[in-house]
């Protein structure tokens, strides 16, 4: 790659996304993208880290942005490969995470023939990225690529989805554009705060419902200074895109995914603040069950919205009532290391007694995980994400994406055996890059979820058709054979002790394992 | 299950389903189609194949679809289980194969609260479906049912999608529908009859390019007829939904997928003839090559479009020019079992030496596949699908398809090692229904395809970061140890002759196998 002059339309667009700060790209390439490919290698800043899947990809890319704080690319194949990264996009949607696509499409002059691979990619976009361009030109491409890294670094952070036509990449005469400003966050709002402030001192019952980024170190220490000063109580988002956790911290728990568990919960409020999190409402519906969580005489209070900088609205309320310095920090403790039969208890337990400091949590055990938040509550300091858009087989590939955000710091995969399987092409990307990522498999070998949401939503499911829908025992999933056979170590320990003294040996280890808890 | 007064929507549709010829429902299911799930028990004549993945069960209803002639359900889960399925659901289109997906959504009241999984549904299935619709209430669940099989079945076949809240499914008062009737075919167009009678009796170069549902058996031999009268050529497009081949049957070659070749193939044609065929352009598009195949001078006439029906078509012209009973029928012919290295080639004629009669084969071989067309052509009469929207990751589910639609034929799926892996949870399935298809995977350990097409898009791709994007080597894939994992008995041989024996042995024994031929 020499000057400006002799590049074309994909170097120009490599060297605007450096310069953008966009280093890392989560692929999986075809035809159309050879362009963008070959230009991998003019810019040295990039690492792009090949997946075997889409849905790897988009999840990798969620994952990384919530460690790193700003976006990776992603690269697609036309409106399939969209299509196939459209669930993890759809999380890191409903997460705020912020994620550049570039999708790649026929030539402009090629649309018009309708060849097989030809579709309408912008509306597919559309509704996963509020920002979505078809670049029309070579000229355009890098205003319109630093534009989308704008867009999707918020606030709030979003998906935008950057449509690539293969002649607009080919062609010469590309000129790499200046990262463009980013937009500031929106200012507290005084009346709010201010009314905030008033039901504080009311004394009636608050509470703080803290999510997007307000579940970061920062906002959490103003949020529990505010309850230390005051009584209010804090309750996370059920799904918190990141949430920093352990000994030294404020202890937040999460409001409960059961809408009835969550509705009591709520039920004693009178002043509910909501930060960066939305207006709390059942996960799904249910015959009987009311769906807004919010009881009736509630107040709430929108003191952050996305486009709002959570912190500086939680400091302005800090401020307005002078809560001092002072906030109750998690005791460090640790359940002992777990003996007996291997259950998700057990494993729960050996995972709290083992958990490295500044490790990362990816979460979606799902019903097996119940009894992670209590065993780790005390661990040394962790962050912990979640599915948040509720598409499962997000796990796997978050945590491939915190680990290349991460380097230095150990990623667990706490995954159950159902939503493993839709991207589990994931373990090979770890294989391939040597990821730092201990897998745990809670193998019930079920939809387990399914079997409690059928008798949940009143559906008599008691026939065997019904109930095969939901067993995933025939025939019986091996996750041992199936990491082997995309490169990671693997073992299936069959009691609490086994278990245990194989996490501590892959926490020990470099490179990716995993480890198959039958339960 | 009772009489009509007392069912609810889900049962009401099981029964509407059934009535309407659908009898096989692909699904992956989550909380909001659980009394859909409940429901299965109450049709008996409904069958319900569960997928580890929404691709997969897309796939397979194309498959389905492929070899029934009649739509099978699929079951998908809110927008992300769509998005999960839409890359095969783009196949389906490309094909014009008949699928009726179901969709459950959040209750209808419950879409105002932004719950995690909400999401703009309809807008996504309309990029593969032209027939989209959110079942408003009970009430007209049914007729929305049946309105959706009859859209779904065509002519031609297209996917249709209902939407199906989940209060629509569980509320009572449902009640059954009637089929819809059938669309007619359009009737064959007697002035482009008459053009392509005219243009045979002409002696000028005429080729008929055959796709849709015009590669069946009569539709062939018709062609077959033709062109024994008149010299006329006969091609299939290059990529058929579903081509009739074998000993027996007239001998029809396929539109290179490589646009010079394709170019070439139609060079000297004046008269093209397209029966339910698109009109030919090359699939993606290159810099200094045309998109469009068809040379200046040839005349194109739309003998069947999409809407028609093809035999009729074809019969008329038949009639037109008075064309005799006979036709060339390919010779019975088998290439010898193969000796020696363990190359595509050596697997191509073994595969031509044991397919078994009346196979059915999944192609998705890709570029390892170049050689099985001549090596099968002259087995025994068979049935061939190919990748009819490009988008990878449809041969494995197709073959769970095409072996739940035909269960007394014996399913071939020839899969390359990249393309495998998008989809690979298909394995699971062939297990758990215990279907009759051997899968070989041509392992080359590299996305083979774009090493070729990173060179002839022009790309100057040699540097390492290029190439490590289409290479699939670090780690090497162990396909067996992944086929064990979810419950296929697999070899992996290492000589031609090995593979042969394992081959043999595979398609002799019931129940799923997988062969690893590493090349």
């Amino acid at each position: 790659m020499g000057t400006g002059e002799d590049l074309n339309g994909a170097q120009a667009l490599m060297r605007t996304l450096v310069d953008s700060g966009v280093t890392t790209c989560f692929s999986n390439p075809g035809t159309s993208e050879m362009h963008f490919v070959a230009a991998l290698d003019s810019a040295p800043e990039m690492r792009a880290v090949l997946a075997l899947f889409e849905g790897v990809a988009t999840g990798a890319a969620d994952g990384y942005a919530r460690m790193a704080g700003k976006p990776a690319a992603t690269l697609l194949h036309l409106g399939p490969g969209l299509g196939n990264g459209l669930a993890n996009l759809h999380n890191a949607r409903k997460g705020q995470s912020p994620v550049v696509n570039i999708v790649g499409d026929h030539a402009t002059y090629h649309r018009q023939y309708n060849a097989p691979l030809q579709s309408d990619i912008e509306t597919v976009a559309a509704n996963v990225s509020p920002w979505v361009r078809t670049s029309a030109s070579t000229a355009e491409l890098c205003t319109d690529a630093a534009e989308a890294v704008a867009a999707a670094s918020g606030p709030p952070g979003q998906v935008a989805t950057l449509i690539l036509p293969a002649d607009v990449s080919w062609t010469e005469g590309g000129t790499p554009a200046p990262p463009k400003e980013p937009t500031n966050a929106a200012a507290p709002d005084s009346r709010v705060v201010d009314a905030v402030a008033a039901a504080l001192r009311s004394g009636e019952p608050t509470m703080f419902l803290l999510g997007g980024t307000a579940t970061l170190e920062a906002p959490l220490i103003l949020a529990g200074r505010l309850r230390e000063a005051t009584g209010a109580r804090l309750l996370a988002q059920t799904f918190p895109t990141r949430i920093a956790r352990g000994a030294g911290l404020p202890a937040v728990g999460r409001l409960p995914y059961l809408a009835e568990a969550a509705a009591g919960a709520l039920a004693e409020v009178r002043h509910l603040v909501l930060v960066d999190a939305p207006h709390p409402a059942s996960f799904f519906a249910y015959p009987d069950l009311p769906s807004d969580l919010v009881s009736e005489g509630c107040t709430v209070h929108h003191l952050a919205p996305p486009d709002a900088d959570a912190v500086a609205a939680l400091t302005s309320v800090v401020d307005a009532i002078e809560a001092p310095e002072t906030y109750t920090a998690q005791e460090a403790s640790r359940p002992e290391r777990p003996s007996g039969d291997l259950t998700a208890e057990s494993v729960s337990q050996a995972i709290g007694a083992l958990l490295p400091k500044n490790a990362i949590v990816s979460d979606e055990a799902n019903t097996a995980g119940f009894g992670l938040p209590q065993m780790t509550v005390g661990a040394p300091r962790h962050d912990w994400l979640t599915l948040t858009g509720g598409a499962i087989g997000q796990g796997l590939p978050v945590a491939v994406g915190a680990a290349v955000a991460c380097p230095d710091r150990k990623v667990l995969a706490l995954q159950a055996d159902g939503s493993a399987l839709y991207t589990i092409q994931a373990l090979w990307t770890m294989a391939r890059e040597e990821l730092d990522v201990v897998t745990v498999i809670f193998n019930n070998r079920s939809y387990a979820i399914l079997n409690m949401e059928l008798q949940r939503v009143g559906a008599d499911g008691s026939g065997p058709k019904a109930l095969s829908q939901l067993d995933l025992s025939r025939p019986d999933l091996d996750f041992v054979s199936i990491a082997q056979g995309f490169g990671v170590p693997a073992v299936r320990p069959t009691t609490a002790e086994e278990f245990t003294t194989e996490l501590e040996r892959a926490l020990a280890e470099p490179g990716p394992h995993l480890i198959e808890a039958v339960l």
